[in-house]
């Protein structure tokens, strides 16, 4: 185990997330709040954490294994969300540890799951959430949605020789690795692409009519497809259809594969004309949008076909997106039928692209789980015909399928599990806690039942056990489960 | 497609359909009851459309392939179910024909939902169903929960010339092939074991205190794992803690590979007490068992371990075994605690062993799915490492795993798509509707919500939609997913 290695890459994590601490200092300081107090003490706490381990440690090797990649990732993210932890919780903000660590791992997952109250957003209310702390939740969003080893990549050279390890065990799927020979360059164009849609969305945001500020941190929060918002009732504050169409067209820009823009940058149209898991979430989105808009919300807006549609089209791509940006009560049956409530539930497990910053089981699995299904439904009658599946024009090699089958088994499972240690605190209903579980695996933040309005009334047991529900869906099961697999403590 | 072969087949097993309803009429004419007439009329109309099709189309060839067998088989469940309803529907008690079809299919798949009222039970009510139909209603669970194809086996000489087909769609799992080398050998000597211990479940229910008349159909309803009763709140009706006992004892028995009776008179106790299926259905029954008893319950009745042990070990057999006897509102969250419904809904999916008259996805497949998904895991740092999966000591072929994955992945994805279907009924909250399409899927008959008092508020759409899980959950979905499936409809 090459300890100091990894702890130097640990130091070079924890300096970057110093460094993004910077912007929320400074509003802090410029509003003139309190919390600059808080900020700069956190800031510095991990600094001098990390600069230690960043440039005293001399690792005799840069050779970086497997087993070492992905514990550097789990406690990467354990590290961040403790370091993230402390301006809520010496703001006074959150002064509950296990609330402040929730909020910092809900941010860094992009899940957007709160366990703040109305009260607390900085809203009219004396109590409210400022400048500084609000927009340092809601950019956590935005560092966490890339992953910080892929900024970490990108910001610093020499990180580590060889990261292709570190980034199959942040971001899995084939994407990443296709934009460039060089995996750093490959983070560098992959953050470009990302701070110019996030820049786009500030623009359009402000044009709609919002204020700088609320634009920003809606346009961080959203790149990151993460959902916290600095108003309690999310985008509904606005009462701004025009914001709301913005807001639903780069929830699910940020839905597809960024590589995809690259294409485009690039001038290979066809790529993305051709991508066959794009076409797939498309026909999932608008189908189900479609479906909630025309079938089931006709009654609801009683004629007003633009509204139900604008409704159906936001909420189903905060759903599909897994950011949970809301502008009304969707999850309440009193307001939409439980008809919308069935196709939310199937798109809670199915996410959005892979490459994307968005969480899930992720479209292409589905698609090839719902290709290898079929065939293996014919295969009922002619058990012994051969047949390959075919995914983006080519022939899939069964072990991936294999693969796949199994981690949607792994995928539902927790969800199931996580159900059943959640439900072990007592407080709330079958369906708070199933789809509880399942808005965290799958980091979405919304869910139905008790959940709908907040995390906070949750208990201490349950806010750990979706602390590490969240981090295993944002790291794709794998690399935290993995930490329970006696093998990861074996000598090698 | 050899249709005559088809034809002379689902006559046979009409015919032997037609037979079963022989006890029930009886016991009606005994009791002196009006419908008899129902029965009669229902037993001749089954037989007047069985006589032709048996004994008048004589096909050139006996030679049935696997798509036939499998159309057979899905026909003959149909054609059952819709002759199984006309006894409610003609006697009145149940005149609506979704209703009784979901009654009969109910009762085929031994899932025990039930769409009657609790007025309608043989209680002391004056609009009670009366003994020849109660009866009837019970013994479809005895009927479906082997397989009426295996009872037509077992009963009629040169049913078919190649009936591995059959079996393999009817029951599923490599259990059967393994007692004799003839099929039908194998098909009587299971029937043999299951009319014993059904015997045996009836004198246990007797020396209880039990009516001979409630204890045989009882017994019949158990043997099936089915659940429907005479009794508007089932076994809960008796008050009886020693029948309680007794139902939960033959719950498990019945959850077993009924091929274990076989090896175990046979001398072959090694092949039992070495059986890893067994094991892993024992260790998740007494776990879950205990957990709940010793953990959930200790607060609800306040100190009596006793009470809470039998309560913990009857709904966990219920549940686990796929019956749905109750003894008590054990889903109504003011009675159980939440707790205890994380545990039951995970326990929902799993069902019982392979080769058992129960449903769910089998502990086998669950067995194997958690030991791929630990292999998986363990990969993650060693992706490269090769290592087979064993079971029963045996190394299992990737294929298979691969297979019983994606069988897994078609499970939950029906339930889902099921439970969505079931929310554009629009009555009942998400989890009524989410559990009950399980309990359909899985063939258990309780769950959460409204329909935990029974189906009958459910709209027509829904109940066809339930009709058509139960089937697929009780044929292991493949075969009725398959006429889905363009290649069911193409030319050889």
């Amino acid at each position: 185990m090459n300890k100091k290695l990894i702890l130097r890459m640990l130091g070079s994590i924890l300096l970057v997330e110093a460094v993004c601490m910077l912007p929320s200092l400074i509003l802090a300081i410029a509003h003139g709040e309190h919390s600059w107090f808080a900020l700069l003490v956190s800031m510095l706490a991990c600094a001098a954490c990390a600069l230690p381990m960043r440039f005293l440690v001399k690792p005799q090797s840069a050779n970086l294994r497997a087993r070492e990649g992905f514990l550097v990732v789990t406690l990467a993210w354990l590290l961040m969300s403790f370091f993230g932890a402390l301006p809520f919780m010496i703001s006074g903000f959150i002064p509950n540890f296990f609330d402040a660590f929730f909020e910092a791992v809900s941010g860094f997952t992009t899940t957007g799951a709160t366990t703040l109250t109305a009260g607390q957003f900085n809203s009219e209310t004396v109590h409210g959430m400022d400048y500084g702390i609000g927009f340092w939740r809601a950019f956590t969003h935005w560092i966490g949605g890339m992953g910080v080893l892929v900024l970490t990549l990108a910001l610093l050279p020499r990180f580590t020789g060889r990261s292709a390890h570190l980034v199959r065990a942040e971001s899995p799927g084939p994407s990443l690795s296709k934009i460039a020979p060089k995996m750093t360059d490959s983070a560098k164009i992959l953050y470009i692409i990302y701070g110019v849609l996030t820049l786009l969305e500030f623009v359009a945001l402000m044009l709609c009519g919002l204020e700088p500020y609320d634009a920003a941190l809606h346009a961080v929060s959203n790149a990151g497809t993460g959902g916290f918002s600095n108003r309690a009732n999310s985008i509904a504050y606005y009462n701004n259809p025009a914001a709301e169409i913005v807001i639903t067209v780069f929830m699910v820009l940020f839905s597809t594969n960024l590589a995809l823009y690259f294409a485009l940058v690039t001038g290979r149209w066809r790529d993305v004309v051709r991508n066959e898991e794009l076409k797939w979430f498309l026909f999932m989105y608008f189908g189900s949008a479609l479906v909630i808009a025309g079938i089931v919300l006709a009654p609801v807006y009683s004629g007003n076909a633009g509204d139900a549609l604008r409704h159906a089209c936001f909420n189903v791509a905060t759903v599909m997106s897994t950011t949970g940006f809301t502008i009304d009560s969707f999850t309440d049956p009193n307001y939409w039928p439980i008809a919308a409530h069935g196709i939310i539930l199937c798109l809670m497990f199915c996410g959005a692209c892979v490459g994307s910053t968005a969480g899930g089981i992720k479209t292409m699995r589905v698609a090839l789980m719902l290709k290898q299904s079929k065939r293996e439904i014919g295969r009922t009658f002619n058990p012994r015909r051969v047949q390959r599946v075919r995914f983006e024009g080519r022939g899939i090699d069964e072990g991936m399928l294999h693969q796949v089958a199994v981690f949607c088994f792994v995928y539902v499972g927790l969800v199931l599990v996580g159900a059943m240690l959640i439900s072990f605190d007592g407080k709330f209903d079958l369906i708070s806690n199933f789809t509880a579980s399942l808005t965290c695996v799958s980091n979405i933040g919304p869910c139905f039942g008790a959940g709908a309005s907040g995390f906070s009334e949750f208990g201490s047991f349950s806010k750990v056990v979706m602390s590490i529900l969240m981090l295993a869906g944002r790291l794709e099961l794998f690399p935290i489960l993995a930490f329970f697999h006696r093998d990861a403590w074996r000598r090698a």
